[in-house]
């Protein structure tokens, strides 16, 4: 659990989409920061409130999060002396990035004089059970898609944020860095041991109101040959009531691998939902999230009605049409 | 790689259920075993000689493997004296235990001074890739099988020994600690991180020639929720073939898993075939091997040919029947 508020510090990233973590706070958990600190030659602008160090303890910041991507792989002198300062003045300071803050001696050394915590969120701190598959009690909706960073996240974000709108009970459910960030709590899944996946997703999702529903954040795909079995895991641990369907439709291969083609929704659906109804025989297709991001408009519109029509099922883009139609599937369950 | 042949510990185990790894490998790889070595009170026998370290180091004795589970998970002060005796004598030592050598001082420190080393196979060793599915030359057969724990290590070895009788180039690619110690390498899938899982597999099964034929261990099932991550990586990774279905018919309900019952053999065709194509195209189901041991010869002999008709692939036990016949499946590929 990181603590919140944040003050989310963004570096010298040289543009926004460097700023991708600092983003996602901004645009989902904005009560979650007071401001933003940038580093001279910063070319990332979140459009918060500039503040010092200082300025930001005043404001209430707990944690310093480090919200944008480093460049080279190395935590440079420049942040260092911002991160130390921060550990000094009683922050803890939270991070995904590949270089782990524990292995900074400088920065380990800082948080124990001063008693901060260093939260590396790639890296799992718990040790998870095995999955028991016993039923729990509440609802799961989990994103499944045909390839990996086709809108996963951002459908659960968007659907969980429609839901409280709503007054209704849901939890979003972290299974990657950039989401345990936003929301400061979750599992990095793809850190986990393969024996333990399954078992963390369980623990992650335990049992709930009977008409609470936890959005699970989806990882890969299962038709991804290099982290199938990550989103395997999703599939048996979530033990998910309804799933959603994720798809980009202009994307040539599947991410990273060429020669690789893209599943249909139609294979999506009937190698997601015979695996999905193992864990929970009662779980059904609910709807459709589509990326239209490359697309026009109107191209958009044409695409989803199609879809719609292919599928039977509600297709969306929830970034731009909203996630509405989503959530009012949920309920029709 | 674990230096063989080896001297098999059996310490004082209370029966041969707990000597499985000792047993495996005296029944398959004979030759890396100069004998065994056995404490008071041991209630299982191999058929070995038993020898003292010292003989054993005279027969050419490399690696003291542990041959046995431990009781109540602790490595008794009885076995401690033996191991750091072997060290002391220039033995490495190798151990699948769930507690490791590693995190024995006493054990640490002897290595250290004699210049030994502690294998323990749970642990991987190597930082493995992730995967990029790039097609491979040489064959690659896969058992899966409908629940954990239904024989596809037995099934995979057994099909590697009659290639090699046959004269025909074939390799055990062990994914699980007892298969490790049998062989002396292999990755320990179930401890891998779950990135690199698929990644493993294909670090496991490289390119080689044509006419090759690499005999992959299964781990868990696709079915099964707690591991059915670990099964896809192998899917996929193993980019397959050829696939043998594995099945045991009495079982009532999934290992471990009370509530959940086994898929029928036409459910796992069903299910592993079109995710085993995703990563080659080729691939195959081409045969079903059956752990028959809870049948008597007649009841196995109907279930088999039962299983045949209605499957049209040959069924076989290669315990009680040899692994001829897959083998053979195989070769029409």
């Amino acid at each position: 659990m990181i603590e919140t508020p944040y003050l989310l510090f963004l570096g010298d990233a040289p543009d926004m989409l460097a700023a991708k973590v600092a983003i996602g706070i901004r645009d989902w958990r904005p009560d979650h920061a007071v401001g933003q600190i940038r580093l001279e030659g910063c070319g990332a602008d979140l459009g918060l409130t500039d503040m010092t160090l200082a300025e930001a303890k005043e404001a209430g910041a707990k944690t310093l999060v480090i919200g944008v991507a480093n460049r080279g792989g190395v935590i440079s002198a420049a942040w260092k002396e911002v991160l130390v300062q921060a550990l000094e003045m009683g922050y803890d300071i939270a991070s995904g990035l590949h270089n782990l803050l524990r292995d900074e001696g400088d920065l380990v050394a800082a948080a124990q004089t001063h008693g901060g915590t260093l939260h590396d969120v790639r890296v799992p701190t718990v040790g998870y059970p095995i999955a028991n598959g016993v039923n729990r009690t509440g609802k799961r909706c989990l994103a499944v898609g045909t390839d990996c960073s086709v809108g996963k996240m951002y459908t659960a974000l968007a659907m969980d944020a429609e839901m409280q709108q709503r007054g209704l009970k849901s939890t979003f459910r972290a299974t990657g860095q950039t989401g345990i960030l936003i929301t400061g709590h979750g599992v990095p899944l793809d850190a986990v041991v393969a024996d333990f996946m399954a078992g963390a997703v369980e623990y992650l999702t335990p049992n709930n109101d009977d008409d609470h529903w936890d959005m699970i954040e989806g990882q890969g795909s299962l038709f991804h040959i290099s982290y199938s079995g990550v989103t395997m895991a999703l599939v048996h641990g979530g033990q998910p009531d309804a799933l959603i369907l994720c798809h980009e439709p202009t994307r040539e291969h599947m991410r990273g691998l060429p020669g690789f083609t893209l599943p249909s929704l139609e294979q999506l659906r009937d190698t997601a939902l015979p695996l999905a109804q193992k864990s929970n025989p009662a779980c059904k297709v609910v709807g459709i999230s589509v990326n239209t991001q490359h697309l026009s408009e109107d191209e958009a519109v044409t695409y989803l009605a199609q879809v719609e029509e292919k599928m039977g099922l509600p297709a969306v883009d929830p970034y731009r049409h909203g996630a509405g139609r989503l959530v009012d599937a949920l309920a029709a369950i």
